[in-house]
């Protein structure tokens, strides 16, 4: 028996993205689906931009087990709903959808959902989102986005994360940054350290531009 | 619609892995399968044993694209044969056996299979090894096994990686020794650093000292 099934799972899963889109739509609100390997620092990123941005955000957390991302997102005074995919390796438009249910979306500026830790089911499922931004540490190495080639072909804007460890890795930024144009010309690439607040500036300003020149369309 | 393929799917990778053990046990060739997130440190790791090792090793590399790793791995002297999944986020079992017919398994004391950078999918998938390794970077942080139980419950060893950059990150050794210790009592946990060297003598002894246990039963 051959199971052909990578196509109906998808083609289910890009109708319930498009009614999480036309829904988003309607209340003007911006969505970011965050894409990177476990512990490429999601979650410290978040905890520093929610410290410092005056914007009201909603925060979305997907996890295999446990709620540690979510007690840390509440600890910061965002409005948080954590999805346990209970092994499944990815969120879908159908779980953002129930997880929806939970925020009153009309007083919200942002809504930013953290996948689960992944650098390749996740690219594959359609949220959405208006934003994909795919984060990648510089501790994984300078040839991961030749090696994870979806997640950085269809993102928006690369975060290059924890740069304050750079003087201990071997890590070429040159390689990594144009291995990632190579795949995606052109994406805006951000270095940020969220535990020294190195970057946020840059990310921010990246941001409030983008969402202006989406709103303005 | 309403897909069901999860055990199905399951099932024939099995019956695959069951195949693939039969002959590694016809041919008293202890097998490894090695996990972890992208950017762990598997190559390198990798690269290091192979530099000091005197056991006749074969290597299979799972990746989504490019032969980075194979190339790597072939310089080093072994025998190795590249898997370019197109996409796919773990190996299987059925994708090893026909990676097999490219070893002449008689000649070989080891085979050791580097799966595709993934801490969710691979675990899932037995692809009929003696030994599941799973390795996690230390700068992927301490919540990681909670967040990811199942490449940890079920890994035979736990190689903890990049040991040399604990004096710049947030890691408590203690944490993370004790979660992987409440999902898998006893399991031996490894500390190692490949670009230092650090570790590499106690992994030889260990794995000399459970292949041998193999051997013997």
């Amino acid at each position: 028996m051959r199971v052909k099934l990578k196509q109906p799972v998808l083609q289910g899963n890009d109708a319930a993205a498009r009614t999480n889109r036309a829904l988003f739509e309607r209340h003007r609100l911006p969505v970011l689906n965050l894409i990177s390997s476990p512990g490429a620092g999601k979650t410290t990123f978040l905890e520093r931009w929610l410290a410092e941005t005056d914007l009201q955000v909603g925060v979305i957390e997907g996890d295999l087990a446990t709620t540690l991302d979510a007690e840390r997102i509440a600890a910061c005074g965002a409005e948080v709903v954590q999805i346990n995919t209970h092994g499944a390796c990815h969120l879908d438009a159908t779980m953002i959808a129930r997880a929806l249910d939970h925020f009153a979306l009309e007083r919200l500026d942002l809504l930013v959902i953290e996948n689960v830790g992944n650098l390749v089911c996740p690219a594959e499922f359609d949220l959405g989102e208006s934003l994909r931004i795919t984060l990648l540490s510089l501790t994984e190495g300078d040839d991961k986005p030749a090696k994870y080639p979806t997640s950085f072909r269809w993102a928006d804007a690369v975060l290059l994360t924890k740069v304050d460890l750079l003087p201990y890795l071997r890590c070429d930024l040159e390689r990594l940054s144009g291995s990632i144009q190579a795949l995606n010309p052109g994406v805006p690439i951000l270095y940020v350290a969220a535990q020294t607040g190195e970057g946020m500036t840059e990310w921010n300003d990246w941001l409030r531009r983008r969402l202006s020149a989406e709103g303005s369309r």
